[in-house]
């Protein structure tokens, strides 16, 4: 006769600053492919911003033929799209750099997957009419502060080329999993933008601008650039589409397990085309072995394989995974190395005893 | 005119593994010297236990003269000894090896602090009468399971020797922070061995035996153990007593600050005396200054410390901490490098960005 109610055991973020608030998913506790909002992945780069909602109107201006000044009633009347996307932090896995780089410290947890509902942004393109000359369209959020930097208040804002703006899946949403999203995922309106990495989201929309020219904000042309010198910035690129990835969820590093069958499961994902094949190798990279992938795909979303790993020998084993889009992109060995730690994308490894 | 809620910014235990469930605090951002139960780090080598409360009862006895049967009501009315202690698992910073060893990897958050209230079980051996022959007591949990490395269930048992046992300090605890023990810390009644690495104190108590022997439990005997070589045994010996230690709580790893005055604020133990002094250094170890330590100690807690940093030129600068201990105990430039990864106590460091 036991009196003790079951205890609940369950997951929780992990914490890398407060102020601003930054926090990363147990990725590898995640059993769903859509998150509960609770365990999506945190990331600001400035406070909270304080909105107001009865009062709140999205303006849509610059370069267009009729400017447009939206509430949230006229969004919720238009078609809707609803879309399965992973999100991932373009600083996910930073702390995985051998030569390591300044800024948060993400694990492999900077990555999170849920369903928004939205309407396409090119949808309100078109009603105001992009003029010829547009190039880029800034999306500017509510959220604000000062960089260590400049000695200056910027908003958090950033641009998307045109095309990737007109694209039919960059969405406006309002809702996330089927709810009205979190305040601290954007609430209102956040801006999805598939296959990139997430600094294109923009969350808390506070105004859209279209453009001639090239936006030069901070977020766009200092952060969220490839440095690929120590010392210097010549060739950078921006960063944009997220790379061909995956993750091992188990066993967990550094495990103890019995010889035996042992389930090794994970999930893998790609800001272009779909991932093929993942692949997974015990023996440190010798041979590697397909393993199954869901079959029943998102477009956008992650996906899930398992192997069934049958070990007899005692020892120290190193499980790899490494995932190919139909691209043919594929990860490497070694990460792309860059000063700020952006994409990284080696294959994942774990190492387990078997004992 | 805002209708956003201030949004509340909180840290989260950091999720290691779930069956059992092993989380660590958040121990950058941890302020007070007691924590809330909700960020005290949870360490289980089992699935949560299943008790009677309506009919719990604690038995004493082995080489007593008296066997003892007690109600928790019983034990109220015994007096009662109230203590401030850290508690820190001998895995704590086990991460932090550069060669890496299997196991739970703790960063450094397998610590916590705060108020236990109980009664010494020096009172009830005393009761009890302890025979002349006795050497060591053996405290059992309720907590019991499979282990990988032998064919046979075991309940979470651990002795300390007769010396440790009769320590008025070593109390058999049943409330934290004031309150009830909280279910996953051991509720209705948990020993506290100040002093000792964490797996001394026994959670969910189920019995308390007196033995004329050396007890030889898996928990004893394999685990919490320092084992110094990789490949055997040899000069294998118990963990026992908390080394001296610190951990940087700010600024964060990898954080980028302005050039300026910066606080460096830290927290330093031991389990030997106390600790008398914390040293800090910006230079990777080549200078050293003494940061301010909390002038009142309670004998049992950690000590907070504190340094203000004045940084005028830019670049990166390596952040360490150094605690010494009344018995002129230092934390090494080195850890202890040993199979099982206990007792990390190396100097701790951060780095940080002057931009």
């Amino acid at each position: 006769m036991s009196d003790q109610p079951f205890p609940i055991v369950k997951p929780f973020l992990k914490t890398l600053s407060l102020y601003p608030e930054n926090q990363e998913a147990p990725i590898e506790f995640i059993q769903t492919d859509t998150l509960d909002a609770r365990l999506f992945f945190r990331r600001n780069h400035f406070s909270y911003p304080s909105l107001s909602y009865s009062n709140y109107w999205l303006p849509l201006g610059g370069s267009v033929k009729t400017p447009l000044l939206l509430s949230t009633q006229d969004l919720l009347r238009l078609p809707s799209k609803t879309l399965k996307v992973v999100l991932e932090c373009a600083g996910d896995k930073r702390s995985f750099f051998e030569t390591k780089v300044f800024g948060e410290q993400w694990e492999n947890g900077a990555i999170s997957q849920g369903i928004w509902k939205g309407i396409s942004l090119r949808s309100l393109l078109e009603r105001a009419g992009v003029r010829e000359e547009a190039k880029e369209v800034i999306i500017e959020g509510y959220d604000y502060g000062e960089r260590k930097d400049f000695d200056q208040v910027f908003t958090y804002s950033r641009s998307l080329p045109i095309e990737k703006a007109l694209h039919s899946d960059t969405i406006i949403a309002y809702e996330y999993n089927h709810k009205p999203i979190p305040f601290k995922h954007g609430y209102p309106l956040r801006l999805i933008v598939p296959q990139w990495y997430g600094m294109a989201s923009v969350k808390w929309i506070k105004q859209i601008t279209v453009i001639d020219s090239h936006f030069t904000g901070p977020f766009q042309t200092v952060d969220y650039v490839y440095y690929p010198n120590k010392e210097n910035n010549n060739e950078a690129f921006p960063v944009t589409t997220i790379h061909v990835n995956s993750t091992i969820q188990k066993p967990l590093n550094r495990d103890t397990l019995n010889t035996g069958t042992h389930e090794i499961k994970g999930i893998a994902w790609t800001g272009k085309g779909r991932v093929i094949k993942v692949e997974i190798s015990t023996d440190n990279g010798k041979t590697w072995i397909e393993a199954e992938i869901t079959a029943d795909q998102s477009r956008y979303a992650w996906t899930s394989w398992s192997f069934q790993w049958t070990v007899a020998e005692k020892g120290e084993y190193t499980i790899m995974s490494r995932a190919t889009d139909s691209y043919q992109r594929i990860q490497p060995s070694n990460p792309f190395w860059n000063r700020k730690g952006y994409g990284y994308n080696a294959i994942d490894k774990v190492m387990v005893k078997i004992e």
